[in-house]
């Protein structure tokens, strides 16, 4: 216990989210402590978890001491892994679907990651910030709008650190726009689109249409979603980067949404595409509309378009779009126009060249080590803030108030509709503070 | 009288509305009425209206006897077109209001088409059925839902024909979409999205950043509508196409909308930078939102998003976009997919060799005649199906209850906006006939 108080009292002193207030950029660049390696312990060691831990072995100054999943096929493959970095073999926790608290409980670690399947991100979250180990969730939607008070709560009862390691957040064209928007190229911004547009049917299905008891990896857990909830499931990859891009609980916030969805065919078709109509699956009725499309207004008079599509065949994108006074980007077509800069009135420009000039400082520094690392470069981004902001006791750009309006997209698109689009209002997850919480999202170049 | 009563006869045995249910695809090739020129009247000769007049005398079976416009101005340039063309001048009916009822009585004409502002779209609408004079009118939302059931309650009393002169459902990349759509290459559709993405700022002001009394053309009454309105003030070009698409009426119908307004910053802008921030329109507070978008429910499941986005700097889109169980397509960046047929999975291919591959048959057949006309060439279709109905007293393809639908976009997106996102339901215009009626739009190769 002594060692998980000392932590909270230094979390309290210097990472705690009201603090974040009054820390201008200049603290970012606070040089972190020497020569200590961070200590890092991972539960959840699946695809996404071993992703991540490659990432953190692949830092010098990190130390992976604990590694927890239920799956004990997953170990040997950590811990080679941790061996050919040339660390020490993890403690393992494993055996019931309560060893995480174990982890947490060693008493020496300086942050969990936790990429387990959905369900437990919050749990885990929670007994982490009780236990006092700072922690960084993998994204998802949330459960319930509860479900994000009660994050939020548990951060502010125990004031440990919450981080959410929304990876979109550091891709590289959306940093470089975020870095044009400072630069003021965009005006006053308007209205923003983004969304998760990836076909993920062959991610949900295992071959023979299978999934649930007898799939594996994804389609173990998250395909069930899609049997029994309507929303927008999976809002962050594009509503996270587009809070960044628009301050949401920094100067504005999201108000509320509307939400529309689809009737439900591509997981249907696909199970009949690939197990035949008499397959056992044929019969499920998914709840999930396959075109989920949400609008929320925020409180400064933008409005963001946030697409969830992931049963149809189609090809990848987040499909990004800016709009401001002066300009607008839109991914789709890797297009930009800029009112007086573009060459030509009311013709688009490629964005290349735009990127290219206005790389993120971030991304500029850091692109050799990007490089192979996981998602185009944008995983090692997202630990490398977790780690950086850990060693210098900072607090995380990605806090728990952003992951609680991100994930709580989820059940307000569920009730919008459930209720024939009815409105539904964001909670202020800030308690009325975002009026004076100023930005901390990538200002430098250390993270 | 006896004129327009024996025309009310003929419109109700050949053209009217219910009829059109029984009529296949043949009954549009049968042969036209030889010889007699068709006699079409034109209210409102300004720029559009004189397109057009042009569009009409380029045709070798159509002569204008009959123009009128409160503008005096515009007679010389109509009636040097219409000598050019080798036709005898036409009567001119001026000098007030109201001078269009008399046109509308002169007994000889087989139709009107109607280009005049906004706001008489309706009124002389209304009285060209009441006369029995078959009529199209230009595209604009309506001014209210209860104008949208005055247009069909005239229809359905009178008999006379009604067409709504959606230029845009003739565009030749929607239609070849159409096509392949009609051969199941995009499966079961599931979501749409169009829009007005067109900078009108220098439509909606003249130099000098004035509009209303000062302005002429469409800043003379157009702009007024932004100054009052706040929804989607111009849902057809986007929403008529895509109601083509989805069967809307026929066989599928809108049932209910949410619609999210921006604030306002475009136009107010504009009027700073051309006109100084000591304008006296600097001080006016438009009520449209920048971008107004529309999230449509379909009774067959699909969802169509509509944008209504003309105040900001931006190349012109409308932004289609038509996603099936089994392909996509993405005006924006010109791009296709089709699971199966396209060589690499989930990777978009250039839309442009199946454009051409499924050009629409009506495209192939009337392309050269096409050429040069208005937008793009979509004015000479529009025209050419209203002119070939009336010769063959035939249903027009796009009719009073596909203005009804489209039309109140605007007043139920204004309601939605309103009321803070409250889902608004469409009428129903049919009576339940939707179920029934089949389509009729671009089926053969005539118009």
């Amino acid at each position: 216990m002594k060692t998980s108080i000392d932590r909270r009292d230094f979390i309290k002193t210097g990472m705690a989210a009201g603090v974040a207030v009054a820390l201008g950029p200049k603290i970012l660049s606070a040089a972190p402590e020497k020569e200590k390696k961070i200590r890092i312990g991972i539960i959840g060691i699946g695809l996404r978890g071993t992703g991540h831990l490659e990432g953190l072995l692949q830092r010098g100054d990190v130390t992976v001491p604990a590694v927890c999943d239920i799956d004990p096929e997953r170990f040997p493959i950590a811990q080679d892994l941790i061996v050919k970095a040339g660390q020490k073999k993890a403690d393992v926790y494993q055996g019931s679907e309560t060893a995480y608290k174990k982890l947490l409980g060693r008493g020496d670690l300086d942050g969990v990651l936790i990429a387990a399947p959905w369900l437990w991100h919050f749990p885990m979250a929670l007994d982490a910030m009780k236990t006092g180990v700072p922690v960084a969730t993998e994204v998802a939607g949330a459960a319930s709008v509860q479900e994000c008070w009660d994050l939020v709560e548990a951060h502010e009862t125990t004031g440990t650190p919450f981080m959410f390691l929304e990876n979109v957040c550091y891709r590289r064209d959306v940093m470089a726009v975020l870095n044009m928007i400072r630069q003021n190229l965009f005006g006053e911004l308007i209205h923003c689109r983004c969304g998760y547009q990836h076909d993920l049917r062959e991610v949900k299905f295992q071959p023979g249409a299978e999934f649930g008891e007898k799939g594996v990896h994804e389609a173990r857990w998250r395909t069930e979603q899609a049997v029994k909830r309507n929303g927008d499931l999976y809002p962050s990859h594009g509503a996270g980067p587009v809070a960044m891009v628009l301050g949401i609980n920094r100067g504005n916030r999201f108000v509320s949404l509307t939400s529309t969805a689809t009737k439900s065919r591509g997981l249907h078709n696909y199970i009949v595409d690939h197990g035949g109509e008499n397959h056992p699956n044929a019969k499920i009725a998914f709840a999930l509309g396959d075109v989920v499309t949400t609008l929320i207004r925020c409180a400064n008079g933008e409005s963001v378009l946030v697409t969830h599509d992931t049963n149809l065949p189609r090809p990848y994108s987040l499909g990004f779009y800016v709009h401001g006074t002066r300009g607008i980007w839109n991914h789709d077509g890797d297009r930009i126009y800029f009112e007086g800069r573009s060459p030509e009135a009311h013709v688009w420009e490629k964005d290349e060249a735009y990127l290219r000039q206005y790389d993120h400082p971030l991304w500029k520094k850091h692109e050799s080590k990007a490089e192979g690392a996981g998602h185009g470069g944008m995983d090692f981004f997202v630990l490398n803030a977790f780690v950086e902001c850990l060693k210098r006791k900072q607090p995380f750009p990605i806090d728990v108030y952003d992951a609680a309006a991100w994930k709580c997209i989820t059940p307000l698109s569920e009730h919008s509709i459930a209720e024939g689009g009815e409105p539904q209002e964001f909670p202020d997850f800030t308690r009325g503070t975002w009026i004076r919480r100023t930005p901390v999202f990538a200002l430098g170049e250390e993270y």
